[in-house]
């Protein structure tokens, strides 16, 4: 199997200072055209720190994958540093100065500077990859015992260069098995439990099958995985060893192939042409925020309610004041209150509606941190469930959002 | 300077399933108290992976930190391996074992299974860190070498192991130098451009002080760091840097050690005691979850209309259906019609409305994709502002986000 190795360079993820979210992008594009990352390294951005990992990773792999030290303010590091690696030298490529003012010209009020223009030089003998989000292009060097791809930093630049150029050309390159797998999304159990369920099963499984267990808030994804050179062949066996998993976790079982809840409700409002609306308190807009992160949601949502404060609950959904100072914001009377007031007001066909403390100080004193209740409504009906996620703020509004979308398909599923 | 390297272990994170969010955790906690992170590397979760890793660090580094691999479903990987690698030997600690019931008996329904009490047997040499929030204890090994400390992979329950042992435990066993950093915030200006302005100031900076740029979404936050022995000299040497800074960059300069504008709208606010409305549209609730994912937001803000379908404009901000036919939904008129109405409907002091077409495609067909307007209002005025932002739907709603809390930060400082 063709191996990679991801190297990302900078000091300011070495100083916990951003999340590096481009190896994941890459771990993942790559295993879908059947490359296996195995390792991944963050390293300074310095010659000395790019050097040593090269010859780190040496002969261990077939493919390294360098983001970052590219680009005006840290003087290209790495493409000098290459450029001596790869015994190659730097020449003026005149199609990427073009390039280069064109981008400053696009997207800033500014002309070339010389930084800029010395982005223009580049190795000789290296494939240019042309970026046309930035001015740091892509570079692609080989030598006998492996490809190695510089690519920005940038995120979304780095993502249209591996989407628009990379992927195709290694796709040339290499000779790539088949991949497949199947996930299944559960929810409600815990990943120890769900182990010990499905132990005989996973001990029977073919070597090359694999298991990957995924918890976040309330929710497991089990992902199985097979490789081989024929298509059909891998596929059945993935689906073979599925159909055989699910009788032992059926009732914890959500779905398929769903990266998420939220993408699961989109799905299933979108198909049914139904349309939601919210009301939150606690969560902040955090759950509609959720929901229309995904493209096509006005498909059938239709806004939320975000009434943070006592005041505007009233005014928003019309929930009386007396109902309010009689049992509490936080309680299950304001939660049905409030997905009613929702249905109602929006004209849904479903509400959800959240109310609670989340933490770390609670807002409404008559209900505990980390109590949330959460409320239910169609034109007909309305019900309430109450949790209690303890009190670490991101966690309990996580864990809220994530349990409103299982009551929500619960919902849903007995309307059907 | 005492060195560290981050090892992460996961097969969830080579795969690109997850975002390795620990390592920066631990960087910037390490940062903190004086020990500097010169690699992170994410490797399978297997003994030989382990084994070569440790090899590879060597004596490179002063202390290795490994995160995961520990827990029920995947045998203990890290914990057998480090085990043989220290040459120790498993024993049952009883405290352990009593623990781990505790936990079950806490947060799940089920009781102690086979593979929950393995996680009591553990190497008898090193000093066992206990987990309070879950199951799987840390560990603390130590050779003439290095310090070799495994933590569990869940975020949550490895930090408060940080926090509450370890990072103590690392100040006493090592002699740490002082480290101290400022942060200054500015939005408006791209990177290359600023770093043209700060040639000069950055060329005659003293070796040990450094300068970091960080940029997202229109924003870029400078660190400039250094350290030493001595607390007060290293102190007045960065602040003396920094006022020679501020002077060429003024004019672009958000706040000083902010990490985010909505931290620093919080402040602003519940410093001036006034509440903040919002009327959103295509950033969804996103704005609205930004600002509440800070502890103390009911302290200003009173919530947001999340007013995604055209006709809930008309019905939660009193919005006339004759504006929004003749100017459409994507417009200024739309934008300050939304903006007075949440400043209104909630009675707020100020309030923020957006209208746009996030992509990746258009909403409201007479606008552009990408384009937005951000309305400002308080109860005597209110303007907007038009802005494009591409068709990327992240990006844009991000690059919306930041825009909107810079134009609030003025109107503010306008009536200040």
């Amino acid at each position: 199997m063709v191996t990679a190795t991801l190297i990302s360079i900078g000091d300011e993820i070495l100083i916990g200072q951003i999340v590096n979210t481009n190896t994941v992008y890459l771990a993942k594009k790559l295993y879908e055209i059947g490359i296996k990352t195995n390792q991944m390294l963050t390293i300074a951005d310095t010659p000395q720190a790019i050097t040593q990992a090269l010859d780190q990773v040496g002969s261990t792999t077939d493919l390294v994958i360098l983001t970052g030290g590219l680009g005006p303010t840290n003087d290209d590091v790495t493409k000098h540093t290459l450029c001596t690696y790869f015994n190659d030298t730097l020449v003026l490529y005149p199609h990427v100065l073009e390039h280069v003012k064109k981008i400053l010209e696009k997207y800033t009020t500014t002309s070339l500077n010389k930084k800029n223009k010395e982005q223009a030089w580049l190795p000789e003998k290296a494939t240019i990859l042309n970026n046309q989000f930035g001015t740091a292009p892509g570079m692609w060097f080989e030598d006998d015992q492996k490809v190695c791809i510089s690519l920005p930093g940038v995120p979304f630049e780095m993502e249209r260069l591996m989407e628009d150029v990379v992927l195709t050309k290694l796709q040339k390159r290499f000779t790539l098995p088949f991949l497949y797998h199947k996930t299944v999304l559960t929810h409600g159990l815990g990943e120890s439990m769900l182990a010990e369920r499905m132990e005989t099963w996973e001990k029977e499984l073919p070597a090359h099958v694999k298991i990957a267990y995924l918890p976040s808030f309330g929710n497991v994804r089990l992902r199985i995985s097979s490789e081989g050179t024929e298509e059909s062949w891998v596929k059945d066996e993935v689906n073979t060893q599925v159909e055989k998993l699910l009788p032992l976790i059926s009732d914890f079982f959500v779905g398929y192939e769903t990266n998420s809840l939220e993408e699961k409700v989109a799905h299933k409002l979108t198909e049914k042409k139904a349309t939601l609306a919210l009301a939150e308190s606690c969560t902040g807009g955090a759950l509609a925020a959720t929901l229309t992160a995904l493209p096509g949601a006005s498909a059938y949502f239709l806004g939320s309610a975000v009434t943070y404060a006592t005041k505007s609950k009233e005014k928003f959904l019309s929930i009386p004041k007396a109902l309010l100072d009689t049992h509490g914001v936080v309680s299950a009377a304001t939660a049905a209150a409030m997905a009613k007031g929702a249905q109602e007001k929006f004209n849904a066909d479903y509400a959800i509606s959240i109310t609670g403390n989340a933490g770390p100080t609670a807002g409404d004193p008559k209900a505990d941190l980390g109590t949330i209740f959460i409320g239910i409504a169609n034109s007909n009906t309305v019900w309430t469930e109450q949790f209690q996620f303890g009190n670490h703020r991101k966690k309990t509004i996580q864990k809220t959002i994530q349990k409103a979308l299982i009551l929500l398909l619960k919902e849903i599923e007995r309307s059907d």
